[in-house]
């Protein structure tokens, strides 16, 4: 993404994975679209690893941007599916950013 | 791993790998032995995608545990090495967990 001025808002959603796969796919897109259309919202990343273990980061301009989205209808669906099947495991953490360096991402 | 009582420090570093391949599993292999040696050092996740693209979030007592190891003299070699060889893109993020949630990756 294209790198906001520092302080932001980071939730780092840190999981692993079920073998369970139905709707999982379409879901995660749709919440990255859906998140995307939120206010605040500064982008998104994502890996997952061939161990099932992945991570998301998602930025927002404001902690309460971040707090807004958790609520949001179709994501708190979409959090109790996957507590329920997808998630073997998971942690979310709130963290401002302070500082970056880098060249980005091409 | 198992998470501190905030705030805490997570340095968040997102990155394209290259196809260039040499060294480079066993190199991040010994930076993560390397950085559990540090003072403050409490934990690091790490998933990278097929797609090349990966995250990796070390967490640090402090910001200036994060700091004295970014200045590490094997680490430095190894993030030269990596800017040269095997990172395509690569953006770094330093922020402070203020809370965190969740049952944790089991």
């Amino acid at each position: 993404m294209t790198s906001p001025v520092p302080p932001y808002t980071a939730v780092i959603f840190s999981s692993r994975r079920t073998d369970v796969d139905g709707g999982y796919a379409e879901t995660a897109d749709r919440m990255v679209e859906l998140a995307a259309e939120q206010p605040g919202f500064l982008g998104v990343e994502s890996a997952r690893g061939g161990d099932g273990f992945g991570l998301t980061v998602s930025y927002w301009r404001s902690a309460a941007d971040a707090r807004a989205w958790k609520q949001v209808a179709e994501h708190l669906v979409a959090q109790q599916r996957g507590i329920a099947e997808w998630y073997a495991g998971y942690q979310v953490r709130i963290a401002t950013v302070e500082r970056e360096y880098g060249p980005g991402i091409g």
